[in-house]
């Protein structure tokens, strides 16, 4: 990465630098960003700073589900209100937020922290799958249906595939959220391999 | 916009905030940042973080040509290489670093810090017009040519005209970047006005 620019200064081309890691991001974005903030004031700049450096100071993984937390448990596993007998397994805290936005589910969830990859070297064991199992024993009976939220994706498929086997013995209900057409789409122009699957896991009207 | 999300520590909603503040950054790609962030370790953070508090710390604008310098003169203006007869005028920073990186010019430049925009209450004085001219006085016939490289746009046309108004009665060869087809273009899809400006500024082979 050619990112040094004898035509700007050190502190500049640090910065640019720095957004560059972001996924996405690439030099003519940074350079937008940093271009932009060196148009606002010191606070401004320092204040975006100071949430950097502090990000992670208070924040650890709820013990329950393993979503971003300040304390032992995250706000979802203390929320009284939220379902414990029914658990949204995850591959990671973006999709319990994307579930959330939905407003469609008020159970509680487990975040995988990945998806079975062996081209990644991500094996089973790399995933919580052994939580998951260990949080179902410990409820004795309480929790009563596992949604798996993976991707349908190969990836996500297999991950779902291993976990269901994983759970298979214990007294829960395993699920899998549905395949289908994204509403708003086109039976027209939606690839033969969704159109199956929305037609096998077709509902009555 | 709605940003707190209960579900989320506060130090995680704020940073994603923050990223939301940049150009073209919607909530999606700012969770997007900060979960990227949280995988990372804690110098990582702290490296970006301290970029984004001291970035304008040793910054100032060059007091010849008004881009960003680290002492009085910045990098192009202290080089002795650069032929100083010819001077590119452009609308910001941003632009200078794209001609910069085509290699193509190896004079200096001036940063007007804006365009001409009636409708954006930004007139005449409100850019570094009289600056240009200042300079071109200044450097008592030194200065041989100004390249007009504001955008081909209404406003960068605009803008483009007027400079070349104010600069007209000085000894001095004022020009403009020329429009045409870009390289690598389609004459059957581009639009009637760059085909009729390409026919104009047609050159010979």
């Amino acid at each position: 990465m050619d990112t040094f620019d004898p035509s700007l200064p050190k502190s500049i081309t640090r910065l640019i630098e720095e957004f560059m890691k972001l996924p996405g991001v690439g030099r003519k974005t940074a350079q937008r960003f940093v271009f932009f903030l060196l148009k606002k004031d010191l606070s401004f700049q320092e204040e975006f700073g100071n949430a950097l450096t502090t990000l992670t100071k208070d924040i650890r993984l709820c013990r329950e589900c393993f979503h971003f937390a300040e304390g032992d448990l995250c706000e979802i596993c203390r929320n009284p209100k939220r379902d414990e007998h029914i658990i949204c397994t995850v591959e990671d805290s973006l999709d319990l937020l994307s579930i959330e936005k939905s407003n469609a589910f008020r159970g509680k969830y487990h975040i995988l922290g990945g998806i079975i990859s062996p081209i990644d070297g991500i094996g089973p064991d790399k995933i919580r799958i052994k939580e998951l199992k260990g949080r179902i024993e410990r409820s004795k009976g309480k929790i009563e249906e596992v949604i798996i939220a993976t991707n349908p994706t190969l990836e996500g498929e297999a991950t779902a595939t291993y976990i269901w086997r994983s759970l298979e013995k214990l007294p829960v209900k395993i699920t899998r959220i549905a395949r289908g057409l994204p509403v708003g789409g086109d039976v027209e122009f939606t690839d033969e391999v969704t159109l199956a699957r929305a037609l096998e896991n077709r509902s009555n009207i």
